[in-house]
């Protein structure tokens, strides 16, 4: 295991050292999960008795943090950045690809490369793709005709790309993503479900995360877009001509149907479905398993199934715990109506 | 851009002109997109509106529409589906795949292909699979032994289909399907599941779409099956032993419990779920992430968790958002009770 | 097809056998489904009627069963495991790929491989993995750098393991399976996300299945593990730094948020979500769709969105049925203590 001194660490962060800089640090930890010779970090103030407790032999807190007890630390402008920084130390990204293409990838001789671009075993490369510079494809991914993808790209092992599709710069597809499968949408005619051709495509702009076998249908006609800095998590589902916008970010197993808008800054937690044909505002929230039946205003915040504002929905919540008392309630009321009824009929 | 003028366009719907044919068409678009040069359609008279605002160059509409103002049209009996053919005339279907096997695609001596079948770099074919004329292979799909796959099938990049399944003419599997897996069946023995053999397999019949990453598996005995016409859309479940019905369309992120029988022209929407061993009758509906716990008869549509009749889940609903307001209502129905029967009692 | 005696399959089972030996048994089905020439199992007494009207040539019993009217029958001590037996019996195990490394896949030299281990067409394995004896990898597999897989393990075709993982004996991965994928984790700094690195991995012990396009993310720091005989279904998601217990059963499409722990021998529904950061205590039971948003005591039985204990829910199910009947009767009453309130102040 690589050891590093807290002194190389606070310069490598540019923070104030408190302790001793020859000090080896062996690793990185959770502040309550972190051993002898790992260093740690001390973020929310809630975390702060931990200091007492840590068993790690330095600690990476906020500029403004208060006092700190006897542990080595090293004081900087956002600690949570800092230990992110401080664990890719200690992990560099690793290169597991080989240079170049391997000899048993198909790459077609009208495909343009840029520099450095590898390309692992069993990858097909169509015909007229663009490749920036620096991107990594991982075995066993298949790219169909005419895609093209930005530079310094990830597309780990599995990924399946479909024609015409578009890749801006410094994507990361996980694997078994799917990007430009066909939309869902037939027409019915005489008892049966004919197929409306998708001849639009895909577009993915740059930054843009996406995890594991997660599907992304290309339009009917024109695109379905993802906007730049948009994070999806695995298993997600985006219908043909969705339009996800920039920072949005969306948990694990969520659907969104066709033509729905998606603003700005919007997160959505896992397992949400949403109908289509809607716009969910920029900057709105929607709850775990929400199921969305229709458009959500800038900002708001919304929660269940259906989905509603989410102080209306935690209101109806506590109230359905008292439901079943609630009907002992009215029986009651209904019986002491009777008897004042008959009392006052039979005076 | 290839352009095509409106009399051809016309001559190819078979419809009634009304303009001029030499007017030079640059593609198709929705009416309220379409930039001038393009072809649009009207097919709700919803839209009909939109007709006077329309930058389109001409639209297609069916016979018995009422007047058309000033805008070329051609005139058909279905103006839906003859966009749709005029969509595939600018978009004619692309041969992505080469002519023959790729000679990097591993093909058993024992398979039987039909005339004219395609298959792409890196494909398995395992023994004694059959492949009907016309097939689509795309790369890195895999086919194990025993399978047979009908005429003018597409099986997209990715997809796998374990061994003795058997799939009909003109199916569409798209990127990553699963056809075939093991059914999850196990049997609780002291403290341990063990595994119950899963030695049926899944029927697909013709005209089956089925969307990416989706997964069909295989029946513990006998067989899963798909019958003609159904579609499924991405990620969708279904398990073992699960019959779907003929013309069935199932949307996204559903998931089918074993030995459910699903009826023919039924409809569910998206992330639904339902128990094991139920029945769904003919032409029923279900709401997009309904809870099926029981069967469902032919004809009804149903939605909600648990899924009821539609109308008494909407009655539900709205009776849950005056639920907080209804507790206050009985605690001043307990108060003027109270009151009452102090009065009553005290004469 | 193979047959074999009704003798042969009692010495097989161990068990006792009343009827003729020499009966020729052609297959195995269900008491309902079976065909003359086939042999079934009683197991469950509820279907004890079927006995009488089955047309099975042979049945398969408990010891402790009582008397069997006239059918020829083998008893055993669980007629249901013994029953298993005799399906392999019919259906064994078949050898699908070939002995050795197929020429087209890629293996790393540094890769050190257990006896009979065998690798399929188009298969990638990195560098310095460890691949136990008799393990099984189908065509189009992907194993990065530093994997170890035990003995005896079957990953079917498409599946992908990212660098580091480690994998147990008897392990089955099904089509599509992802191990390793980034956690989804992002750190907000000035209005974009930041990638956190995830530099863990994900551990998989023995006797796990995992079903069809299930993914499982790598941690955070330290490890995601998935405990021995824990059975996951198809299309799970099993977010960064869950663990999840010995033994425990997760239905299809069910989906764990970051650093949730799983007890041993949970049982989970298909499409339940739980939020992160909670416990789910050991023999606890979650209903099918449910939404866990905090911790379930040890052998609880939970259900509903939001899961509440399975009595309170149906309770609640129950009152909803009534509830816009509810708003009636306090409507009346509202009347009927106008009415009584204007008499008794009109007295």
């Amino acid at each position: 295991m690589a050891t590093i001194t807290l002194g190389e660490i606070a310069a490598h962060l540019g923070g104030r050292l408190f302790g001793d800089a020859s000090l080896s640090i062996t690793g990185t930890a959770e502040i309550d999960k972190a051993r002898e010779g790992e260093i740690t970090f001390l973020a929310n103030p809630r975390y702060r008795s931990f200091l007492k407790t840590t068993r790690a032999s330095a600690v990476i807190v906020d500029e403004k943090a208060g006092e700190v007890p006897e542990i080595p630390h090293i004081r900087v402008k956002d600690a949570y950045v800092a230990f992110m920084k401080t664990v890719l130390l200690f992990h560099p990204p690793r290169e597991l690809l080989e240079p170049g293409i391997h000899p048993t990838a198909v790459v077609d001789h009208s495909a343009r490369l840029g520099e450095d671009v590898r390309i692992g075993a069993h990858v097909f490369v169509g015909k007229n793709v663009r490749i920036g510079k620096g991107t990594r494809i991982f075995p066993n991914c298949v790219i169909l005709d005419h895609v093209s993808i930005g530079e310094g790209c990830i597309l780990y092992p599995g990924v399946t790309v479909r024609e015409e599709c578009g890749i801006g710069n410094r994507v990361i597809l996980h694997n078994g993503v799917v990007v430009g499968s066909d939309g869902f949408g037939f027409a019915a005619h005489e008892g049966r479900h004919w197929k409306i051709p998708q001849v639009g495509r895909v577009i993915i702009e740059d930054d843009v995360e996406i995890g594991a076998n997660a599907t992304i249908d290309r339009a009917t006609l024109g695109e379905t877009v993802i906007r730049s800095g948009v994070k999806l998590d695995n298993l997600v589902h985006i219908a043909h001509n969705v339009v996800v916008g920039e920072h949005t970010v969306i948990a694990a197993q969520t659907g969104i149907s066709g033509s729905t808008r998606i603003g700005r800054h919007v997160m959505m937690g896992g397992q949400v479905g949403t109908v289509g044909h809607i716009t969910i505002g920029d900057h709105a929230q929607i709850g775990a398993q929400s199921g969305v039946s229709k458009s959500v205003p800038p900002g708001e915040v919304v929660f269940g199934y259906p989905a509603r504002p989410i102080m209306k929905t935690k209101r109806i919540e506590a109230a359905l715990n008292n439901l079943p008392e609630l009907i002992k309630r009215v029986r009651q009321l209904e019986q002491g109506m009777q008897e004042l009824q008959k009392k006052i009929g039979s005076r």
